[in-house]
């Protein structure tokens, strides 16, 4: 795959310059030189061939030869709401949503969450979407909304969507999801909530049980909160995909 | 879940003493009383019920009131052999496999490998494997051999083993695949070979089709090694649970 930069906003004309982190990234450490092709996206679903027209310390100046339309999307649009662990584990989690296809992710407060995700935390969160996005070739970002509770993050999904609560003592197994939705027309639209290490607690439950969110079973382990949603990430995503 | 230790052999008696690192943290961090319930395993796929009997200050005598088989282990039994990334992905990937229930990973050597599994490695893999099972309530440890070649990963696999190779390229999609062993009496035992990023050379695409190991498409990113394994153990695993 080519190098590919990220764009912050849709390029005005053919001819464009880089200036900043990734002009210097792309000089001092690549070495690219005039004439090597590169690629650009700018998170809306579209990738455009340039190739290094200028270079000069820390700019770099392109010329766009083609606009291509591949998102590298998945046939299932998944939203995952996470009680979002710390640190590294954190960091790991954005990095395999967006690899995996995750569309959006949503932190959940939860009684026992750990991770507070306030503007700052969000902000980083997001680079980290640019970064995944760069080094696995999708094109559209993957969306961070802010916290939501269990309630909002329900209420604010559009009615074709189907609703789960991951759960490490009850529900349908996965497996049986899958098998079902195989030879189904069903929507490909899917939400699952991931509660925090400890789980989610009785009146957490009870409220998801509620709001009509089914509960599923993902396996005999116990599975940390970020194995658990790339699991789902992985499973609803590229093990459903339409053949 | 209880708090759980590993035992490194099979419990002789009734009664037994713990001492060593393992012992020190029930005591010092995590506070054990007397008349606690603890859960031993020793990796053979049962774990022992126990109470404290005693405690000193790097010491605990334990009593072992019941012994149960389970193993918590999926119906699919996964091989996989991965080129291993280095640092924190190659800790992060021995933890989410053994969640993820692999049954054995298998170091795979290739041209573009970059890290190298030697005695020592291994032995810090194998403790690795032993933190995720004391977490996961795994009751069987994932094996890890030594590093293997292509050829040899094939040559030692049983016959009833279907195989595999990741391919960002072609081959048929993982939901395909799936989708077949629904409704099939095919073998539950599966080996999905991982190469290394940059992919396998020509050579070892070459030696792969010759040695029968059938393509196998991950979606249409580029999966970092460690996603790529994680996923396949997902969906081989959990997103294949008979009913």
């Amino acid at each position: 795959m080519s190098y590919r930069f990220f764009l912050e906003a849709k390029p005005s004309a053919e001819l464009i310059t880089l200036e900043g982190d990734q002009a210097h990234h792309a000089v001092q450490v690549m070495r690219f030189k005039i004439g090597d092709a590169i690629v650009l996206f700018d998170g809306s679903g579209v990738e455009y061939h340039a190739v290094i027209d200028q270079i000069a310390k820390k700019r770099l100046e392109l010329r766009i030869l083609d606009t291509v339309s591949l998102e590298r999307s998945l046939d299932t649009k998944m939203t995952l709401a996470v009680a979002m662990p710390k640190g590294d584990r954190q960091k790991f989690l954005i990095e395999k949503l967006v690899e995996l296809g995750v569309e959006c992710l949503v932190p959940l407060k939860t009684t026992r969450s750990v991770a507070n995700v306030n503007e700052k935390v969000l902000q980083r969160l997001k680079k980290q979407v640019v970064e995944a996005c760069k080094q696995c070739g999708r094109n559209r970002l993957m969306e961070i909304t802010e916290e939501k509770s269990l309630s909002q993050f329900s209420e604010d999904l559009g009615s074709g969507c189907q609703k789960f609560v991951a759960d490490p003592y009850r529900g349908m197994p996965v497996s049986q999801w899958l098998n079902r939705s195989c030879s189904s027309t069903e929507s490909r639209q899917i939400a699952v909530a991931i509660g925090p290490e400890g789980g989610f607690d009785e009146l957490e439950n009870e409220l998801a049980h509620a709001l009509g969110i089914q509960p599923l079973h993902l396996g005999p382990a116990i599975l940390r909160v970020e194995t658990a949603a790339l699991a789902v990430a992985a499973i609803f995503g590229i093990g459903n995909e339409i053949e």
